[in-house]
């Protein structure tokens, strides 16, 4: 299998193969055929076997996908395998949320600490993790291999937090403050959880909606 | 201005132009050239010219965009300028994030009412919402015109609780919850929040940037 030829299109639509594949071997479905698979994702059957077609050997004629087999090579192709370490900074509502509903070990990561700099927070039970003192960052760090950094801090905290991080030698980041980590350093990986973004396509959606609506009143 | 000319994938980059500009207009910049504005983002230039073109009169040769008129149009396409009434249910970690974080009414909604069903959460209060019981939702709809609903409820609540709004008339929806609206009802409205995915995207990169330089080092 050859990465570097799968465009990043077809990478970022992985993760949906992924959980769509996910659900049908949780319900004990073995084989599947590009057209039933298109209909329970809404996407069209030519699309699926064009996306699946790039990391070949998948799928013949008349017979469907193997719905593990398949699962299992996505699973390998994004890398989840891979248990990198990664800690989470910030323990306000939205750090609580990431840090006990993320199924981490089944998405590449393995979370090993969890940081705030409120001495409210500090100290509080997040799914099994005691919130540790970002002071003690720099000490956490020479005792611990850290790959990658979750960001739930405010904007105004993360442009000197994200310093310190990238000193100690992370260069990976799971973003939520809306600070713009990659235009600041230009060898840093970041996936960016832009909300407000989202938020506003909603109101978009609904607003073009509406208008195309009244013109067909019209 | 006509909508149905700009692209879907055009449409999907405007948040992130709107944030830049707003971002421009805080530190007082009036006006800004492509180039500028494309180093800043980290696009390229022609890209942001394309992209601006869509919805043409602003940029004149030489002269650079007006920030705040560039800003305040795509505002518009948006329809960052309505109020669409929003309710959030589910006050767990999640829901409590978004309740309290969200500037919903720089983003065409208002929230007008956070549920929940658990007792431990009705009656408490997030930024000055005090969390309603889901069992008086249809009381609630007598009263109140709902047009979108957020979903920060367990994936195994959703389908039951989607069922609820749909009937109550909810045709557009927040979704961070797991569970695949879109493919059960087909006249609403969905922006789904997947967090689960972009942690996997994170992964994909990190791995595919690990194999890189393995194979540079050979």
């Amino acid at each position: 299998m050859q990465k570097d030829k799968i465009s990043i299109p077809v990478i970022r639509r992985l993760p949906r193969y992924y959980r769509f594949l996910g659900d049908l071997l949780e319900n004990g479905v073995n084989r599947i055929s590009s057209h039933e698979l298109a209909d329970k994702m809404g996407v069209t059957a030519s699309q699926i076997r064009q996306d699946l077609n790039c990391f070949g050997g998948f799928g013949q004629q008349g017979y469907g996908y193997p719905v593990e087999g398949l699962y299992q090579e996505i699973g390998r192709i994004l890398g989840l395998n891979h248990q990198y370490n990664v800690i989470l900074i910030g323990a306000g509502n939205l750090g609580k949320a990431v840090g006990a509903h993320m199924a981490f070990e089944k998405r590449g990561f393995r979370l090993i600490g969890i940081f705030d700099n409120d001495e409210e927070k500090i100290g509080q039970t997040i799914h099994g993790y005691t919130v540790m003192d970002a002071a003690a960052l720099e000490a956490f760090f020479s005792d611990h291999t850290v790959e990658t950094a979750i960001l739930c801090v405010p904007r105004t905290a993360a442009s000197e937090l994200a310093e310190r991080l990238y000193r100690l030698g992370v260069r990976s980041f799971w973003n939520f403050s809306h600070y713009d980590l990659a235009m600041r350093y230009s060898d840093v990986i970041v996936e960016n959880v832009h909300l407000n973004d989202s938020l506003m396509i909603l109101c978009y959606k609904i607003s073009d909606h509406k208008d195309t609506q009244t013109l067909r009143e019209k």
